[in-house]
């Protein structure tokens, strides 16, 4: 997504950091066997779940998310009804250098095949057919996102309850009870940061992503095709804006 | 949405107000990194979550929900009558004058599209697209509304084991156990308030808003191209009726 | 529904009411600022995301719910064959003075658009509507309960905690401890009553009570079309029947 | 079910049980008080949810559960097609006799309106609303246990909280604490055992029930109607096999 | 799935072991009782709510998970294209040889009916039911192991409630109050453990792979109609490769 992801995940974690050092000391937050039980135990429980493949396959959204910026429909039309004038003006091969650094895959692609003379109905087709498995691939990070969002405060949980017994049934100098259950709480703290600050909110960046992508790569489907069949620029710029909301499309007629 | 919503904010958090005067002094329940960590990391939560733009965005129509009443089908589909009876008598464009203190941004624009002779399938497809996305910003804000309400009390519940940690870790001297619990508890505290009197309340609000909104603005769009067919006021009035609950119609006829 | 709902919400608060008072003294169950919080905060809640006028109008269901016996398809069949039967002899008019002694609104006003001659379409469209917007009222009554059944156990958890953090930080005689926390519990327990004695079994009265005057109501309307059809009894008899269950046919056959 | 669902149920209380006596005095796990509160606060919210005819009328179908096995396919269908024998070679009125021998109510009812030489159609028709209601039936029952389900654990915690109020405010005798807190729990433990050994296992057998009994009520109807049309018991047996799984009709082959 | 389950498993229980060794002795999480109420009160819920030959079913596709590999489906493919060739070189009935070590028992069955010369769409037919079924069979796989998942946290929260209440009664040694509630709680850590690292990852494991397998039996149903029908081997490649993503199809062709 934009900029605000990597903001909220620094802020997300500093402020955590923040209100621990204002209380004190920072090294009573930190126990490796708790950070072992919940992380590990969160990975565990993912890779039963899901087949290793399709757990490393949500590194690419999830990267993306950060770091490529979320694409704007209105830079995307304005850059095909670009292309609509070449190819009106030069015949649609003089995309061929354009092509290559359109600086979006998907859109290159799209050019190469529409270049490359294929069928208007072949082109939909595979076109449609990439951007359902990039939803497909899309939801299953989701799921997997979602399911470790789960599974850390349980494992946060069960660390915390494997402290506790042991607190308990040692229990021999009062005094360590409350440095023994501190300890304990640290699994059950870790889980809920792992959690709230990082799966469920990388969750809700998919979904969002997901979304924003399918638009750009429906109005680049329906720009190609109408390149193709040879539309002039203002037609492609009608038909690609009903795609936008009423407030993008003034903004566009402000710029433009 | 009615003045309610503003009654019920004020109501919910003056409750707590009262509540905590009765019991003592307010200064215990005020600690400035609590409020850090509950609101920041809530906010923190939605920004990697949801774009920018999109958190900004909720802004319009919560706006709204306070301070512009919910518009009334009866008073709408009388000003529609209204409408129908001048342009019958004295043509459409007589509207003009009228269009611009309907004292309602989509009347307006549907007259103004009406009086321009834009054809009337047109009509029905640019303003149903702008309640389209009308629809699609509610519901992103019931969205983001609710994920806060998530957030909020997950971030009370990390904020209160940071501070059960720290008490239980140092606790050297026990006769400060219950204040150092007091603080521990007001991030949860926070959390619970943030999300119950704020947060889920208000994704309700523009949940029923929305509900509320289409149906108006789908009363708009029927009475505006019924207008413009020519229909006589009396068969504007049958057509815009059938929208109205029983009751309500009832209510017009003694009113009319 | 029938007398059970009464008897249920009187037994439910009756029998905390007797286990309260085994244990001893009513009085320490009795806190003023902890029964404002609960009811005050819940009434906010749900004032901020309802309409005013929507939350009026689940008086209405509600106290129905009470007060009137859920009707009996059984006994609307029979009544409308007695209808069929006087029509079938002395003419539809002849239901003029029956319909005012129906005592069913619902029926009467069925009666009435037959003997004024309606056209069988528009009696269908008419009483669909209003059996549309009595589903819509339904719902709506539906899910304000359930919105109240949420709020109350949460501002009950607020009401808590604000309890044990003004214990906790003036804890400076330890034999009050005892007698705070028991105030500070009261607002948790007066929430979960509130849910689970009143809020939540009356969303669920209303979601049965709906299903079943959607039976009679479609029974009244298929049996007045038939009536105004000029059906024989018999005929009648046979269409409403379809709508019984096999157990409700065998009841019926014994009686008759 | 089979005999498991006795089986579970014994075992699920009997291990409470022993657990409890390992422990220790069973006597200290009986209160009347308590038992009563969760008892009594369970059925008074369940007969304020739904009318006292919907509540008995989930007795049939639990009783059923557990005293009549369940059906087995492949044995209906090995009934079906002798009868289908008996009636190609002696006619169908020499199923008057089987009919009232075949253990199986629906069965019977469906072979004698076939003797009677009601039209296939009208047997459909009858038959199909039957299992409708049936349907219907066993949805109201999972819906009215499902809601006992999670009343129970509610009114156990209410009770808890009764128990913790009183013994909290009433705290001269710090050495009865533990006692108090025990009684105070166990209307949590009752709560608990209700819903997880009784009432959602219950609804769970309803609904795998509801699938079986649907399946033989389908096979039943169609070889009923196959019969009566005439068909040679291997035409009939090649339609009902089509209701089985792959592993069923091995196991069929296998035996005959 | 892939071997990554069995090493989630592994990894699971041995983090679990690993954290309870580091903190000390491992024989204080071992009770008895504890394990048998657990253990048993899951599986006596379970089988209240599933019949028993439903609840033994699923060993079959979670065994398959474990020790089958996930089949691939660019392998199979390649493997259907081969038997094209063979069939379209020395005709249908030379794959006879080639069906009894296909190594799929799904793959050989299909294989088996086109060299029988079965029809088409009874191929078509027998191998969809047999694909229902299999779906049928893991979805209630499915939901026996999350309602497992479900039990055995609710059993081990009986389990610390009847421990809590035994020590609580019959505190007559303080010093004894720390080991009792280590064994109470001993009860929800194995409730927690069963669900988090057992049954839920389990049931998401089922889900995961019906998708999987689904997949690859569309593969070859449609491969085998078209090696049957007659296509060449390069028509029977396209025809299969539409069921990749574009990532795997790249990948098959830098293999091929």
């Amino acid at each position: 997504m934009d900029i605000a992801t990597i903001i909220g995940i620094i802020a997300g974690f500093g402020l955590i950091l923040i209100s621990i050092l204002i209380g004190g000391d920072l090294s009573i937050f930190i126990n490796m066997p708790s950070v072992v039980i919940v992380f590990g135990g969160t990975l565990a429980s993912t890779l039963i779940n899901y087949p290793m493949s399709d757990v490393l396959s949500i590194v690419g959204p999830v990267k993306n998310a950060f770091f490529n910026e979320d694409a704007k429909p209105a830079l995307l039309i304005n850059k095909i009804i670009e292309f609509a004038t070449i190819a009106r003006r030069e015949g649609i091969l003089a995309l061929e250098s354009q092509a290559s650094n359109a600086g979006d895959e998907f859109l290159e692609k799209s050019i190469q095949l529409a270049i490359d003379g294929t069928a208007p109905e072949l082109i939909r087709d595979i076109l449609a057919t990439e951007v359902a498995f990039m939803e497909d691939r899309h939801s299953k990070g989701q799921a997997i996102l979602n399911s470790a969002g789960a599974a850390a405060p349980a494992f946060g949980m069960i660390g915390t309850l494997i402290g506790l017994v042991q607190m308990l049934a040692g229990m021999d100098d009062p005094s360590q009870i409350g440095k023994g259950m501190a300890v304990a709480l640290l699994t059950t703290l870790y889980g809920s940061i792992l959690a709230n600050v990082l799966f469920l909110p990388l969750a809700g960046v998919l979904k969002v992503r997901t979304a924003s992508e399918l638009l750009t790569r429906e109005i680049t489907i329906e720009g190609i095709l109408s390149i193709q069949s040879g539309d002039n620029p203002r037609a492609v710029e009608q038909k690609l804006k009903a795609f936008l909301s009423p407030a993008q499309r003034e903004a566009m007629k402000e710029e433009g």
